[in-house]
């Protein structure tokens, strides 16, 4: 039996990590955590009876330990919460489906505790992916990624050494507005950016992928989790999303992962891993596919890519910058206060703006992210 | 260091696998043997210094004799002299680069004296996998494929279990005729058969190329390498060459291997397994490629696949008359003694004609070529 505590278990990863906990009989809920649908986490804890459940407001906290009085769920809130969770002594992974920065002390914690990983929080390993890789690696815990991506390059890497890797190629959908160009990014609507061709995401991620930030995010995801060089990361646009992502080796082979855009693979790969289980759903049909189309990104229409590769350059804080200042860029994008192009320049002012801080500690990364949040409020 | 004993060695495959040893400083030649190329076979022998040389002739072997005769090199001849180089104590693998049904004897010999296989002859598998994989898992020895696709398939397979594999994605280019049709398959000239879109191969080959009979002796291959079911293994059309093959695993994953079309790759990958090593040469630039063409192959035009699907439900010593009615078929094809299409006539007829042994002994295959080959010249 292997137990699963989950942070952000009522977003779009969580309650698909919670259906692959259904199918798979020895996997077991010990912990859920949500920042605020209150009524969803009611139900799944009904369902899947953890020994703790948190929430992030203590006013939502008291809501819910009146709904579940009936059990014996233990109810948790906030910060202390979260980390409680990632730290419970029966947990053996913990599922980071959080969205955002707010992942970053949970996961040190759970790391600290020993627990196993399956991480679908990237903004952890964009802004701290320093200090978490040399954390895991000392207390041999494993970092298992749960991004489509991410995860069909850990697929791709197994049997192989890393000093064999030559390059990583990781590709892209492309967004919503691929092939269109910057007069036309000018006036698009939210409605326009969510409709994302392939994939089935939440909001913030599938504009993300409109602006090719999330491509960005990535990269600097895959510097850590796989030890490359930016510069051996060569983002590829595949518009169908068959292929997930590929490894190049030194004789030239390249490994690559194909699969039909579901995210339940991966989050069971990382679940299950090394063990590959059945799963119900469509296979590819390479009779009738017809190609696999293959080009080259547009960094300078979609610069998102581009600040990506900048925010390494710099290093430190910068990716921080990076991130923070497009998480406030596309909240203001959602709620209709800017346009579409001015995430773009949200990002670039706020970089323009910082000096960065060479290896920072968690503090300061969480002073950086609350740097930019006032620099965009005093500014948007 | 590896000591490398190769059957084939003035071939295609055997040329190749001598420009690896010559980058790859701890491989060494201790063995070379070839079929009557006795020029090209001393200047191998002087470069690569020996122990021992095998031409199959003794007449060969008499000449070959004379010219090294200011070397310590021993010569050897005939099936003996293969035998021979096959068991030699001093090596650790056999290259298997000999074309046709002539390397059972040999690699079973080297199987029992203990020696990795990197295969090349698919003929053994193709007619005797039925003995040489069960005596490959007794002697505890390695079978490595050297054949592109199956070395895609092994190398897709790495990092994986054998329980967790639902089906094998087979490669082809499709050869130079894809996309014609029977009427003007009627027409075709050796020369035509001899032009193949992506691989530089041996002329048997590149004719089997032509009719799918290849596709279909890899269908046959692939069973025996990979303990899979014929109906687990789909042939994709994918002219370019540039996936290699693939495995879909019970997840829904699929996993693939793609390169240029190099045969150094997987020989180098089969005589440094589990290592990859550095290889010069062009890189796949997924930037510029546009498109991975995928395509269903057309099995009424091009028979070879469906003959080899056919013998393999036969079972027994049906593959072997598939594969021996096809080596006579293509060498009358290439002296211009028959038509194209009579390539797929006579496989059809030989087949036909044909009580299946079960389980047939080597003798037992042999005497089934023989009978192929008596069949064919006394009615072709």
């Amino acid at each position: 039996m292997k137990n699963v505590a989950i942070i952000g278990s009522t977003g779009s990863i969580g309650t698909q990590t919670l259906e692959i906990v259904r199918v798979q009989e020895d996997l077991n809920i010990v912990a859920l955590a949500a920042g605020s649908n209150i009524e969803l986490l009611e139900k799944q804890a009904r369902e899947f009876s953890p020994e703790v459940v948190g929430i992030w407001s203590e006013e939502n906290a008291a809501r819910l330990r009146e709904y579940l009085a009936d059990t014996d769920i233990r109810v948790v809130a906030g910060m202390d919460g979260l980390i409680e969770i990632a730290e419970l002594s029966s947990s053996d992974i913990l599922v980071t489906a959080i969205v955002g920065m707010i992942g970053i002390r949970p996961t040190i914690a759970a790391i600290n505790a020993g627990k196993d990983i399956a991480l679908a929080n990237k903004e952890t390993l964009v802004t701290a992916g320093h200090i978490i890789m040399p954390l895991a690696a000392e207390k041999n815990v494993a970092i298992l990624p749960v991004d489509s991506e991410h995860s069909a390059i850990f697929q791709s890497l197994q049997g192989n050494v890393h000093g064999d890797v030559e390059k990583i190629l990781l590709t892209a959908s492309g967004g919503p507005f691929r092939g269109k160009d910057t007069a036309f990014l000018e006036n698009v609507q939210v409605e326009d950016a969510l409709k994302h061709p392939n994939w089935s995401m939440g909001r913030k991620i599938t504009i993300d992928s409109a602006t090719m930030v999330n491509k960005g995010l990535e990269v600097i995801e895959a510097k850590w989790l796989f030890d490359v060089k930016p510069e051996n990361i060569q983002v590829v646009v595949q518009p169908q999303s068959i292929i997930h992502s590929m490894v190049e080796y030194r004789d030239g082979a390249v490994i690559a992962q194909l699969g039909t855009p579901d995210m339940k693979l991966p989050i069971q790969y990382a679940l299950c891993y090394p063990e590959r289980r059945y799963m119900a759903g469509d296979r590819l049909d390479f009779w009738t596919m017809n190609s696999i189309l293959l080009e080259k990104p547009d960094m300078d229409t979609f610069k998102g890519l581009k600040y990506a590769y900048s925010a390494i350059a710099d290093g430190g804080s910068m990716p921080t910058v990076f991130n923070a200042a497009n998480e406030c860029a596309v909240a203001k994008f959602l709620d209709r206060k800017i346009r579409f192009l001015d995430i773009y320049r949200i990002i670039e002012e706020c970089m323009a703006s910082h000096t960065v801080i060479e290896n920072p500690d968690v503090s300061q990364i969480l002073d950086t992210e609350r740097w930019v949040y006032d620099f965009v409020e005093s500014r948007w």
